[in-house]
């Protein structure tokens, strides 16, 4: 028998098993898929995080650039960003899949597989979930839960004035290569160029390096970038707080600087006012800087000194020749789109 | 200044700002809103419950027929009803919103103000959630979390050849709605018809019966009825065993069954078939009824017997005149709507 072609043709208990796949019973966890809901417990001193994103095809992805495969993966990667901002460990995942009755079945089991893939690598457990039809684009919202010791949970506030400014990775190749993207270039692109969409299609959450500054008792102040620095930043500055950032100092690809010359664009645009970076944005004292950047290598990534937390009020970018500016704002989900 | 008008001129922060309220931090937050990620922990022997379910306009609600207000307490309603069908006190909410650019203020200020009416009437604190653009119609997506010992999670598995199978409430009022809805009628309609498109717009979720008929240790096997019954109750029927329903005996709605005859409709038909009924649908010894009834009572709401577990493999319907016929399957959510 032909496997049905399209989500309409296949209908919504199939769909759901292609999501929700047999996996081991992991630790803690009391009911697991199938059920109206899925129950866990972790025992103390852990507490839950969870957190919850969506991804809508023409908005956060167009399978024109991106493999099902791969935003099933960033569906996920996403996620688990949020939660290495917290220092937690990823666990648990629900899912909620609106497709429409078009849809390619091939189509679905790619997603499907890229989330597997993707939870697969952080350890995550998809537990439970919903499918259902949409007159309109794929929306993929999946909600996370990790799990941490209250004590290593590191929140938005607690930036003090003095701090040092840190940033894992390098910033903008994922703004980079949405520009790249919406430029329409395919196949035949150079090496730098593919490092760039491979930024924007298949980021890499800091799970590891979250967990290490989570535990480390020296962050202050953490969050992921992922609507951008410029938008980002301001978040973790409670109120009377401002920061400088040396534009000088900001981690950028060589990929990065060599595609913004390469287009007349600016790689510190794409740096400061980019989005989709998903790197840990995190204040600390600036004596700590040296273990910091060590427990950075030891999770798999380098850790920069951005900038400082001031009592300014504002954020501000300092140019390589000392020129001040006001920082550019990133990415708005309602208005626009990063160019 | 005047407030704008769409959600495009409005941005992400402020429709943020719309749906994540400050509330009392309730017992056992941790991270409450405006971070990564939330965070609880509920003291043992509570586990963590958690469900997902999402709103598509055009497919689940429809703003010619529902008010923003109803959509936004359903939202709500629909996840807590899975969580009361595990026998789970509702806790915490997340919530996902996907909104197009050209959405009125109002009308997101509507939805929000009807989640948090649903919340409140059900004791939920929203602590996170994500909001975005679309390009096409808005997409709801809510997850819940409820606390419950181990002990009294209800499941789907559980069910016993001999086992006498309840309802709550009454079945098929949501479905004549639907019905009534897509057939275009407008004020001035009759109480009974009110009634009918109120158990579609706003429907009541059985948290007090589910948490007493969980706490019972009575109820073997439990699920709600959100895809109607004739889809539902084979979830609740492990390999091998099938149930036989008596349609005399099934609970419906004077307003229903008044429908039913002016439009030469089924009543039976919405009650087995329809959908979105969100009553609790459960099996346990036939001897426990009169106790099952009672509690049912006393959480607000009838408990009806419909029908027996059976080894048959298969779910048969017998009329009042002994005609036996399978039952019908209910809303399938990629290819049709019930009618």
């Amino acid at each position: 028998m032909n496997e049905p072609q399209t989500v309409g043709a296949l209908g919504e208990d199939a769909i759901i098993q292609l999501f929700a796949r047999p996996a081991e019973a992991p630790d803690g966890l009391v009911v697991g898929n199938g059920d109206d809901a899925a129950a866990w417990r972790f025992e103390p001193p852990f507490t839950s995080v969870i957190t919850t994103d969506s991804l809508v095809e023409g908005y956060h992805f167009d399978l024109a650039y991106s493999s099902a495969f791969a935003v099933g993966r960033k569906l996920v990667a996403v996620n688990v960003s949020d939660l290495a901002a917290m220092g937690a460990r990823p666990r648990f995942a629900l899912l909620s899949v609106c497709l429409p009755s078009p849809t390619e079945v091939g189509v679905v089991r790619r997603l499907a597989d890229g989330v597997h893939d993707a939870c697969a690598e952080h350890g995550v457990v998809v537990f439970g979930g919903n499918t259902t039809g949409i007159r309109g684009p794929i929306v993929l919202t999946a909600t996370l839960i990790g799990q941490a010791e209250a004590k290593v949970l590191v929140c938005r506030a607690g930036a003090q004035p003095g701090d040092a400014v840190f940033v894992t990775g390098v910033l903008g190749d994922a703004a980079a290569g949405l520009h790249l993207a919406l430029r329409g270039l395919r196949p035949g692109r150079s090496e730098p160029e593919a490092r760039l969409l491979q930024a924007l299609v298949d980021p890499e959450p800091r799970v590891a390096a979250g967990q290490a500054l989570g535990g480390s008792g020296l962050v202050h102040a953490m969050c992921d970038v992922s609507d951008g620095l410029g938008r980002d930043l301001p978040r973790i500055l409670e109120s009377g707080l401002g920061a400088r950032i040396e534009a000088g100092a900001l981690p950028m690809s060589d990929a990065l600087v060599r595609y913004a010359a390469a287009t007349e664009t600016s790689a510190a645009h794409f740096a400061l006012a980019g989005g989709e970076d998903y790197e840990l944005l995190f204040t600390a004292h600036p004596d700590d800087q040296d273990r910091l950047v060590d427990l950075g290598r030891r999770s798999g990534t380098s850790v920069t000194r951005i900038g400082t937390i001031t009592e300014s009020g504002v954020v501000e970018v300092v140019s390589a020749k000392g020129d001040v500016s006001s920082v550019p704002t990133g990415f708005e989900h309602f208005t626009s789109e990063v160019e």
